[in-house]
This record gives structure tokens, C-alpha cells and sequence, in this order.
């Protein structure tokens, strides 16, 4: 390409001037718009407490209040004009109230900046987003315990290295995925309750000799407190880079159960299908079930994982106070929210949607030996052996197994015998992968009366959430 | 290079045979040593668990513990010799257990696996590095507060975007560290609390047959509860990856302070000084003083947000339950952790050893018309004049003031009358940084007697850790 | 919140239908639209080559292109109406082809898919980007070049650690820059050759039994050769990985010269100032420039590393060929690329507007002792002593000087041979800054004639890009 | 914990001193001496060049040189004692020089400093490194070919999706790596010649006015020839991060074949078998083979990912010039290569030793109507039906093949009538698999001569390097 023909591409928009290039690089009004509703908010609460304070009168707040209002309504109805050069949602807003309300809309601004209004109107931002998520993750839960129920008797093959290991529950594995979203619950519930402090108050930096009443605001915005230093109130991001390695973690949980999606759809397995709801065709191989939907979930572990490093990167080494790079923390806070929304709820479908094929995961767990543990636990319950020696003796009997192509279940006593003298026919009870699966009773074991247990235990704490 | 050359050099080593590569490879033992004693803590927990549920006989437990106190011994005092080839730490210590107490050392694997083992150890030891760094990081906040407190008329001047923005307290400058490395209490605080959990007894993944409590063995390692999910209890890493989400925050805050002790220490602001002990010169120069320990810090950060994601990276789409992979674990948490521990000690020691230039920093306070904003408050409080048009008025006294090449206290009252004729003398009390640093008396404001509460707040706080 | 109200703001959405989620999560169509006439200048190339290879008639073939010409100009327009139900772009444009041009349509698709078509669209977005991005960054090398041709006088402090450590030319700074953003360049050079290859015709994965000729596509849009494997061809996302790695090199060179813009722009250097089309002020400190645009250019580092980093982790142990996963490709380098664009534009302008105070640099320039070195050198080269020795003698003259408050020219000639008694009067030649800068003639040095060499350099290498 | 056991574990190391604190965060001896061959070889060329140009005499330089030799040696031999207290290697090293060859060592260090020291040695280092990774490559790439030719018959299932989508060959699937490994050979040999340049002669940042020869220093040390700017010379860190970038792309391909190799050796697929070398057991379950180092390869992705985020963190935002910052550089360089070695090595290994279970492949690829699209080509061709027509039929024809239960080639050819009565006996030749794959004859497809031909377009490739 010649310089002229990029020239014509895309130079004419950055060539033309200065001023428009700073216009484009330091708008923010393209993507904080989404705070809109956040800022009314703040600036409503911020009315009233100026008023109650005699700062302003309680007429002048009545009236910035209605204009408000007005703005809010106008935005959501799709009739506001965001201006670029008026920069952030900030300005659009107060340039809109003063067409509305006149002068005294410039009483708004009294005792507070940009800095802390737009740190207030972010932290209300994500406390709304970790509602959200926490509501998806408590639906998602249900429908681990919902599938759980459901499929108490289907037993499939435990793995570990990708390969058969010991049979366990298809619910036992189900409820693995319950622990984690839990503790991802639980995490963002710490979270809620460390960043929930209002900002609103530190204006610039410094604070202010106005005599304002900084509880009235945080309480009116449902925050617990306000915070205690005014500096650390305009520089920090800590909520938001929190809040994405919330996310990052439920984004890789997941990854790992979409994986298992997509392995266990493959024609190796087939262990499950989906619905065409949550899978693709193809025109030409109408009976092919692409698992689009999981892939893509899995994918956005990498999306979330860079906004939390995009993020840290911004931060790292800035000095106090407000620095503009700080403008940089909306964009993929949004981004892997709405993401992480979407997968949640993507995943939440699938859950319900999966069938699960029976048989083909008890067949699969049926070979591989996967009993051999049982085996041995037998050998030193019943004959008093060692562990390491019944390990010995067991490895021993799958090699004969292996050799005669047999499962352990369809060798002999005689065979047994051979290799251990004292081994009796009661061995047989445990070489099924229902007795296996049975006979885990330790607490957090496979048996089906612990994970009956667990799920009513699940059920007792999604109720009381 | 030729290939030939090449081969010389390093081939020799890989091309010698693939056992000795695999050995190379899938050994863990040159850095999961480090965990022997929560190792062979956990074993003592489960042999003298295996005899209270009669599993195995008191005296059995007994021989069993005994050796492996033997062991703890032999690897404190260097006697111990690891073997490569027994790949683990799990396998070095059981493999001598065997040579010290015989064949009934084969019973203390009994109802467990290296599965549940190593994430019972791992637990162990991250719960060891929080304990570790909650200590380093109150010794941290206790100088932070120490430094606050001796230093409280000093105003230094507050910035955003670096640039000269209101006076603030050099002690609220650091209170708003405080806050940061609080939050890191906090967060450490949750995740103690989350994680605190007793993988062991999980085995290889679905539980045991065998009549293990685990509630002793939780009970026995300092845990509040064992885990309720046999397949989560092996495959979960969450534990490590909050633990490196924690650090990399800590990481950041530090990394924020460096770069102020960077500046603070360049040619052009001189507001501190650090001894010898903290910085380095050079022969040629003995008056320069480098701040190496602060850029040293600030780019620890780098390190540990690499381990975040490399761990992230690691089990992003793993199936359940244990693979290899996740031994990778280990390292970046060993790394991250005895990092954070050196910075966090160094960041301290050199807290305390600052020395602060009062005169520089208060001489740019007085820089850069940096109580503008406290004569625009005048004009509202006074005047009674809105906000946004005191703005204007103070704008247009500011670009008078700089024309005349005086700072806004040195101009006259006939000055001022010029621009908004019903300015009086009093005006005069809000423009020294003095009076604008102890008018911020709004809650979180950089007043002194806010300061002051802070301290007493924040000692509270450190007292009842 | 409860969850009601969550539900009511957020859960209706998504609640709704599976099949909408699905449809939400699947479709790539509101982002991949910006690839249109990359995908129809690929199937134009395709149409041609079917019907040179006979494979359609030239009538058809013809068809074909002029219903594509006409879609193209519908998007350009603004007239065409992107639907999701139909996915993707090249789905909308197929779709759209039939409604024009009816059933003859149908034959576009022969010998192709829409695995080896998105790997041709996104190689040709990707070399459109580089080249955009190497005329922004030739455009800010000229602006390097001419701004230290017009500042060859100006003598500046050289920094290590932010200490001052020698005087140099302000020209040889700049002209640092100038290197990394030349190794920017080839880089994308390099990228740009090793890219250049396409895949369609690659198919679904296998190639096809048509007699295509993928050397005919591959020419005429603009690539050296087609791609030799087919499973390559469509799961290799190589390409995309090394642009992001390319850009966070241009992004992290941007973030150090913005930093050096904001510490110059601060009270404490006052080395530069910008015009208000960089900078942002306030109404109240009119004075006031804050360094927005520096600070936006160097946060824009975290979101093009986070780009790296997000697609790095998608592509992480995908299996061949085609996964859904790699549909999370486009966003992350869309956006990566105008970020680093708008970056370039901006510091592009920023280089050009900048002024330099001179004086500011010239003055920290004659402090710390910066001519220490050349005394040392003075007294190696006429004295004859070691080098380590001549440090030795170096440091105590400076802590002379030191004591004494003085620089090192306003020593007498007999304090200096109190210290050492061979030192004449021809040391004071080497202590200006002046002639510090003036004598570090070895290649790569900042003496004056250096510089004016490497300009010229710089000048040819531009001229002949 | 109490803070007073912490204190007993650890704090007494760090409370002791803040000299000891500094010590042990300051100093890098502890890693940087495993560039000591790199260092003096460096300070060899340096002291020649000295006499060359008469800095110093040729005896002064022959000392040296020989004093440099026997501390080679001693290295070497594990005789030297390193220091922390000497900091770094080139302290150690000077310092033993000066014991070994008294004063006249003082001369070595005249034009020169720690700044381009150390940006020498560690390009020295990289640069073999480079040369290391690539004869691994070529190994790799060499198993790769012997491989394919050794497996050309084998058909194998070829995945979209984890679906099966098309036969393929193996050697076809294997040449896919080829490729990929062949384009990170391509970047490391342009990142060898875009960073073959050297920096010493650039001293602490300024030059030197000393009448070095750097080109001299440069030819002697195999680089191209010298840098061309003093303070790029010494702040540059590119080909760091570049190697990094390299290896983050090798290491992203292993992860591809290691997912691969895991989902291969499943039960499901069971398409390969590896020797104990590579895999390991359990004693209890003798036939499992756990793909251990393929777990293991796969993980070091994140691992050496992180290296790269890691560096970029760390010199993100650094003014100009050296700033200690950068000794963070080293070790995750350090760590990141002898990984992706590790790595690379143990790949080669397993795709050596890695034996084909032939039938399973072919087996698998008879199912999934995986020559649904070769039926639908068919039509294209010898019925003149539109593309997308001729994908309607197939799909219909799919539909009763999986209605009756049947594969494409097991319906009669009045089944196939029924759907579109023109379909002659012919059909049946191009739905077999064996067919399938040899009739995708277009450049890069998986016919067996096009594979053949790409092995010989290979073996040249690897014959020529």
C-alpha cells in the first residue's frame, strides 16, 4: 500500500486537527453513557443532602431533582443527544439540566468533582452487576441440583488424567460444579461488602470546608458507609479489578465444565446430547451437533482474563490522585460483565437443555478397570493386608485381567485364587460399579445417600439466599 | 551457531534418552520439597485419624508418626537426601518411612491419595504465606500510621495528573495508603476464611469405603470443616489463584507508593530522602542516591500479575478431576508468595527510614494557584454566588495572578475588587495552603483534626488485629 | 436487591428463550460486519477463479460479482440490513446475494467454507491494519526526526533511575524513541511477510476434489502463495497472536514516552509544555494543563496487552481444526487496533506540538554533578590513573563540592589539587555541560555530531520506505 | 496464627536489618551469574578492543584476558565463591580479577558501565537461547516428517468442533504442526537478526570520549554490528520480551498437540499408544496410562505466558534511561526458556515414540457420515445441481441414512433414488473414506500425493537450514 492510498483510508480523520484527534482520544460520553442511570442517581442524592444541609435551598434542590428526573427519562426513552464535546456523561448531563433548569443547575456541582462522582457512579455500576451475576449464578445452581436430582441412579466413569478411574455418580460430578459456583457466590458477597462505601464527598482530593453530611448521601445510595480517606477515594479501582477476578474465576469454572460439554459430546464419548437450541448444524450434515454455545463459553474465559490484566497493567504505578488513565477501567469492566452475564445465562440453558445417555457412560465406566481400588480396599478390610501390599496383589490380578481380556467382574474365583489364596467369593460384591459407587460413604464420597445429602444441604442454602 | 555446536552444548542432556527427559519433566520434587512440613504434618493428622476409627492400631500410628517426626528432623537439619527418581515430596518422605519403620508404613496410605494429599498440603502451606503476609502487611500499615503521626504539619502539594491540584496533609497522603493495605487485610481475611477447608479423605477423587472421620483430620490441621465434594476437593486451585489475586493487588498498591518514592526522590521535587540502607550510589557520584529498592518493588508487580495469569492460564478448560497441569501450580505460588513477603519487609523498612524535606514540599504547595478552589468556595459561602460562576470569577483572578507572575496571596485587594468588586479582606484567611488544608473538615477531608481522628482509628484497628 | 428486581432489570432478556440466548451468544454478526469488503473482495476473487477453472461459467461468475459490487455499495450506503438470525457477515451477504441475483447464487459457495473464508477476511483485515499502523508510525518517526532537528542546541539532564546522571542532547532522546518505533516497523514488516499467505480453498479442512486454483485467488488478493496444509489453514490463528504482540510493543514504547511527558509536564521539571489541544484544564486553574491525552496513551498499554493475553488463553489447547472458540478472535484485535491506532495519532501530534523550555533542561542539566564522568575521564586520559582510582579521586571532588554547595566548574583550580595535586586548568573544559554533551563522540554517543549523523540517517531511512 | 509465631518464622530474618532487607532484594547474583560465560566474554572483547585502539597497552589488555580465562575456569569448575555482597556477576567478577591481576584490572572497566554491560551479556544469553530453541524445533519438525512418512496409509477422523467432519490422513493431520513450528523458526530467526546488534560501548547512557571502536567489540561478540543510539542502547528490553513473545507462540502450539495427545489416549479415542517413558502408572491399576508429560507440556503454556505479561508489567511506563526496574527481566526470562526447552524436548520425544492404533482411527472415521460432503461434491459435478441445492439433497439423504441406521455407503442405490432419481451407481465410489481422502487433490489438500509432496517440500526445508 502507498502512504497516499492509506492516506485516503484513514488518514483524513486523524490528520485533519489536533483538536479532534484529543476530542476522539479522551471522550469518554461513547461508552460512560451506560452509567447514566447511576449518575442521576448520585446527583439526585447529592441534591437532597446539599438541601438538608442549607447548603442549597429546598426549592433549588426540588427543582435540579425534577430536571433530573426529566434527563432520566428523556435518556431512556432514547431522546437524549450525547455530545462528544461535552466529554463524559458527567457534563452531558449537567449541560442538559442547565437548558432545563437555568443557573441554578450550576448549585449542583457545589462540593463535589469529577473525580468523586464519577468513582461513586462506577462503584454503584458494579454493585448493580454483581446483583445480576450473583442472580445468574444462584439460577445456574438450581439447575446443577435440578440435573442432580434427576439423574441419581446414572453412574459414568470418574476420570483423572483424562482417563478411567474409579466409578462415580454423574450427580456427584454435577455437584462438583455447585461447589465452585458457591465459593464464586461467596466471593462476590465479599466483595458487595468491602467496596460498598460512598466516595461521594472527597470531591477533587482534598475533601471540602462545606459543611456536608457525607452519611446522609452514602445512605440514600445504599451504601454502608462512606469512605474514610478522600485521596484513596479518588484513586482507587480496587472494587473493579476485584470484581474481575470475581469474574475471571467464574469464568474459569466455566471453561472447565464447557470443556467437559464438548469432550462428552464427541463421538468418543457421547455421553450427552443438546438440543438444537444450544448447539449448530450444518445444511449438509443435518445430524451433526456443533457445540457452539460451550466452545464459546469456554472461549470467553481468555476475554475476561485480559480485562483483569488490562486493568492491573492500567493501575500499576500510578500516583496518587486521579490520573486520566483511570478512564480506562469502564471499558473492559463492561465488556466482562456483560460477557460473563451472558455466559452464566448461556450455561444456566445448557444445564437444563443436556440429556444425559445412560448407558453409554455406565458402559464407558464399566471398563478400565476402574474398580481395582475397591479391590484392594477389600483386600486389606477383609484379608488384613497392607495397603501397599494389596495394592501389589490387586495390580497383579488386572494385569491377569488385561491379559485374559476380561473385566475384574468376569474373572473366576479360581483366577483370583491364584494370585491371592485367601480371597473369597464375597470379593465379587465389590468389583460392580454400583457397589463402588455405593460403598463411597466418607463424608464428600460418591455414594448415593451422601449425594442425596448434599443436594437437600444445596437446597437448604439456595433457599435461604 | 551450527547444529552441531548446539548439540554440544545442551543436546548432550535431552537426547540421551526419553526416560531421563520424562524424568526431568514430570519430577516435582526440586520444588515441592519446600511443602514437607505440611506434609508430613498432614500424614500425622490421618495415622492418628486411621487409629481413632480403629482403621489401623494405636501402636502401628504410633511407630508411623514417630517416623515421620524422624523425617521432619532429617530435612531440618539438611540430612535428608531427595531423590529425583521418587519424583514428589509425597513419595521421597513415604519411601523413607519405609526404610526407617518397615512394612507397616504401607498402612498410612490407607484411605487417602496423593491427590487429596498434595491439595491438603498445598492448603497448608498458603494458609502458612497469608498468616506471613497479614503480619508483614500490619507491620507495614503500624509505619504508615507511625509516619503519619510524626509528620503532621506537613503539607505537601496534592496532585492529579502530577500536576499541583489543593494542599494536602503529608499524613493524609499516607493515611490513603492505609486504606489500600487494609483492604488487603480484608481481602486476605475472606480468603483465609473461604479456603479454610480439609481436602483429605477425598482420595484419589470419589471418596473411601473405609470409616475415616474427617472431621478429626480437619479438626487436627487447624481446619473449621473438611470439603463436601470428593471430585472439587482434588480438582479445585481456587484457593491459589484468590491467593494470587490477593498478592497482586498488594503488588499494585506497592507499586503505586514505589513510583511516588521514585519521583519524590528525582531532582525535581526532592520531598524526601532515604538512608544508604535503601538506596545506592556509585563511586563517582557518592551524593546520588538511586532509589533501587522502590523500582525494585515497583516492578515485583509485574512478576506476580504474571503468576496470576500463568495459574489462570494453567487450569482455564481442565476436566475434572486431577490432571498433571495442575502441578504447575506450585511454583508461581512459591514465587509470588516469597516475593510479595521481601517487598512488603523492604517497603516497611523504608516507611520508616523516609526522611521528609518539609520546606520543598510545602514551597510547591504554594505553587501552581493550588487554593483556587478554596477562593471559589469563598465566593459561593460569602457571596452567595453559584457555584460554576464562582468558577468563572476564580478563573479570570488565576489568569490575572499569572499574568502578574504573583501566587494568588500576594495579589492585592484592589486586585481582586477589579474582577468581582464585592470581595473584602477576609477573602485573604482561605488562600494560605494553611488554611486550606484545615478547612477540608468534611468527613475523609485532609483537614488536620480529620487526620488526627484517622490515626486514632486506624491504631484502634491495628490494636485489635 | 432482590432478586426480583434483578430479574425484572436484567432477566427478562435472557429468560425469554433459549434459543434467543443462543442466538445472542452464537452470533459474531454486530461485530463482524466491520470485515465486509474484506469478505467480498474474497468471494469477487472466488467467483473469478471458479470460472476460470471452469468450474462455473464467466456468465455466472459475472452475475456473482455484480451482485456482490452492489451488496458492497448497500453497506457502504448504509442501506443494509444486518440481521442476526442469519449469524454471521458472510451468511448476511450470501443471504442477500440470493434476494439480488436468485438461485445462481448457490454456486458462490462451491469449493469453500466458511472456515477457510473467515481465515482469508481476517488475514486481509489484519494486513490492512499493518498497514495503517506502519504509515502512523512512520508519520510519528518524521515527527521524532524534525523536532530533534529543530532542538540540536538544547542540552537536558540524562536520566538513570530518575536521578540525574550525564547532560545530553535533547535531539539524542528523541532520537531514542525513533529506534524503538523503527524496530516497531520491521517487526510489522516481518509480520506482514510471514502472514501473507491464503487459505481459502483450504475448505472446511481437507481441501476439496474441485479443480481449483488457489494460486489464482491467492494473487489476486495480493498474497505471495496459498497456505500449504488445509487443517492449517483454518485453525491457525498464528497471524492475529504476533499483530497483538506487535501492538503491545508499540503500545509499551508509547506508555514510556507519555510517561516522560507527564513527569515533564509537572511542577518539579517543566521541561515541555502543550497546547491546549493536548491537555485539558479547568475552569477554575485556567493555568492548569493536565497531560490527558499522555495519560490516555499510557493506559492504552493494559488494553492491548489484555488483548494478547485474551486471545493467547483462547486459542490455549484448542484441538484441530475449527472451534467455535476462535469466533472470540475478532473482537479483541478490533479493538486492540484502533486503540493502538488513535494512540499513534495522538502522541503522533502531541511530538509536533510539543514546546521545549529549554532553559528548565539546561539548568537541571548543570546540577547533580552531572560532569562527574568527564572528570574522571580527564584524569584517566592526562593523568594516566586507572579508572577505578580516577572514580575514587572523582567522588571525593564531589563530596568537596558537595560540602562546599557548589558545582564542579565553580571549584578553584586549588581546591581541585588539594585532592589531587597533578590537575591543571584544562580540567575546567570538561566540566560544562557543553562540552560534556559535545565530547561523547563514540558511535551512539549524544555528541552534537552524532546526532546530526543519525538525522540524516533516519531521514534516509524514512525517504526510502 | 498469633503475630508472634509469624514473627518467630520468619520475621526475624527480614527485622534483623534493613542492609540485610536491601541486600537480599538488591542483589541478583543469586540469578545473573548464570550469564558469567556471556560476561566475559564480552569484557574479553572489550579489553582487546581497548588495546586495539590504544586505550590501554597490549600487556595491560593480554592480563586481563588471562586473568578473565581462569575465572572462567574457576566457574566453571564450581571453585568461585559468589558474593551477594558483590550484587551481581560483574562485581564478582571484577572483583576476583582485581585479587588474580591486581590494579591494572581497574583498567577494564574504562568506556564502559553496568548499563551496557549487562544489556550485552544478556543479549548474548538470549542469542544463544535462540540458538538452542531452534535446533529443538528442527528436532521436533524432523519427528514430525518421519512420522507422516511412516503413517501415510492411516486414515484418521478429522474434527471440527470435536465433531468428526472429514477423513483425513494422519501424516495430514501431523504436517499441520509442521507448519506451525515452521513459522516459530521463521520469528526466531527474525527476531536473531533484528536484535543482533550491540550495545556496549554505549557506557552509562551518554557514549563515551574515549576513542572506542564498537564496531570492533561488536564483529568480536558475532553481532551484525553496533546499536546506534547510547540511551536505546541501554533502555531497550525488546528482545526480551520479542524471545518471549516467540516462545509464547511455541509453547501455544505444544498446547494444541499436548490437548491432542490427552484426548488421543483416552478410552473414548484410543487413537494412540505411548510407552512408560512418557506416561505414568499407578501400581494399583497397571494398565493405565496417565499422559503425564503431555498434562505437563500443555501447562507450561501459562507459565510461559505469564513470563511475557510479566515483562511487559515491569518496563511499562519507565522514563528513559536504566532504571532498576529492569534486573526483574532476568529470571522470567531465564525460567520461560529452560521450559519451553524442557518442553520442546519431551514433545520430540512423544512424537517418536507415539504408536498409530490404526483400525481405531479408521474406524471412527467411517462414522459421522463424514463423507457427507464428498456425496454432495458428486452432485455439483456430475448432476450440474447448484451448491447449495446439492447440499439440501445430501442432507436429506444423511437423514435417512440415520433413520435406517445406516452409514452413507451402506444405503442402497434405490434408497439414494428415492431422494434425487438421477443419482447413478458411480455415486458409491466417492463415499468411502479411502476415496474421500484421495480425491482432495487441491494444493494443501489431504491426498495422499499432495501429502507426499509436502513431506518432500519438508525434508528440503530441513535440509536446507
Amino acid at each position: 500500500m502507498t502512504n497516499n492510498s492509506a492516506n485516503k483510508m484513514w488518514g483524513g480523520r486523524f490528520n485533519s486537527s489536533p483538536a479532534e484527534m484529543m476530542l476522539e482520544i479522551n471522550q469518554s460520553i461513547s461508552f460512560d453513557k451506560k452509567l447514566y442511570k447511576q449518575d442521576i442517581r448520585a446527583s439526585i442524592a447529592h441534591a437532597k443532602m446539599l438541601a438538608s444541609t442549607k447548603i442549597i435551598s429546598g426549592e433549588e434542590s426540588a427543582q435540579i431533582v425534577a430536571g433530573l428526573n426529566q434527563i432520566e427519562k428523556e435518556i431512556s426513552d432514547g431522546k437524549f443527544i450525547f455530545k462528544k464535546e461535552l466529554e463524559d456523561i458527567h457534563m452531558n448531563i449537567e449541560s442538559r439540566l442547565k437548558e432545563i433548569i437555568g443557573d441554578v443547575s450550576g448549585k449542583l456541582h457545589t462540593a463535589r468533582s469529577r473525580n468523586d462522582q464519577v468513582a461513586t457512579d462506577f462503584r454503584l455500576f458494579i454493585r448493580d452487576e454483581i446483583d445480576a451475576i450473583k442472580f445468574l449464578l444462584i439460577d445456574l445452581e438450581k439447575n446443577f441440583v435440578k440435573k442432580s436430582e434427576e439423574n441419581l441412579d446414572v453412574i459414568m466413569p470418574g476420570f483423572t488424567h483424562m482417563q478411567v478411574a474409579q466409578p462415580i455418580l454423574f450427580s456427584h460430578h454435577l455437584l462438583a460444579y455447585f461447589e465452585m459456583f458457591k465459593r464464586d457466590i461467596s466471593r462476590l458477597d465479599d466483595l458487595r461488602a468491602r467496596m460498598n462505601e460512598c466516595p461521594l464527598g472527597a470531591c477533587a482530593m482534598a475533601g471540602t470546608s462545606f459543611p456536608i453530611d457525607r452519611n446522609f448521601t452514602a445512605l440514600a445510595l445504599g451504601f454502608d458507609r462512606p469512605t474514610s480517606n478522600s485521596m484513596d477515594s479518588t484513586s482507587d479501582r480496587d472494587f473493579a479489578i476485584e470484581f474481575l477476578s470475581c469474574t475471571s474465576l467464574i469464568a474459569l469454572h466455566l471453561s472447565r465444565f464447557a470443556e467437559e460439554i464438548v469432550i462428552w459430546m464427541s463421538k468418543g464419548f457421547e455421553f450427552i446430547s443438546l438440543s438444537d437450541a444450544f448447539t449448530s448444524g450444518s445444511s449438509i450434515m443435518p445430524q451433526k451437533k456443533n457445540p457452539d454455545a460451550a466452545e464459546l463459553i469456554r472461549a470467553k474465559s481468555g476475554r475476561i482474563f485480559g480485562a483483569l490484566f488490562a486493568l492491573l497493567t492500567v493501575i500499576k504505578g500510578l500516583p496518587l490522585t486521579y490520573s486520566k488513565d483511570m478512564q480506562e477501567d469502564k471499558e473492559v469492566v463492561f465488556d466482562a460483565s456483560a460477557n460473563i452475564r451472558l455466559a452464566l445465562a448461556a450455561m444456566s440453558g445448557m444445564v437444563l437443555d443436556m440429556k444425559v445417555k445412560k448407558e453409554k457412560m455406565l458402559a464407558m465406566a464399566r471398563t478400565g478397570y476402574a474398580t481395582a481400588t475397591d479391590l484392594a480396599d477389600w483386600l486389606v478390610k477383609n484379608l488384613q493386608i497392607p495397603f501397599r501390599d494389596a495394592h501389589h496383589i490387586t495390580g497383579n490380578i488386572v494385569k491377569m485381567a488385561e491379559e485374559k481380556n476380561l473385566e475384574l467382574h468376569e474373572l473366576t474365583i479360581s483366577d483370583l485364587q491364584k494370585i491371592e489364596k485367601n480371597i473369597s467369593e464375597k470379593i465379587f460384591t465389590v468389583l460392580s460399579v454400583e457397589n463402588s459407587t455405593s460403598s463411597k460413604t466418607s463424608f464428600g464420597g460418591t455414594s448415593q445417600e451422601n449425594v442425596k445429602n448434599q443436594i437437600t444441604i444445596a437446597k437448604n442454602f439456595l433457599d435461604n439466599l
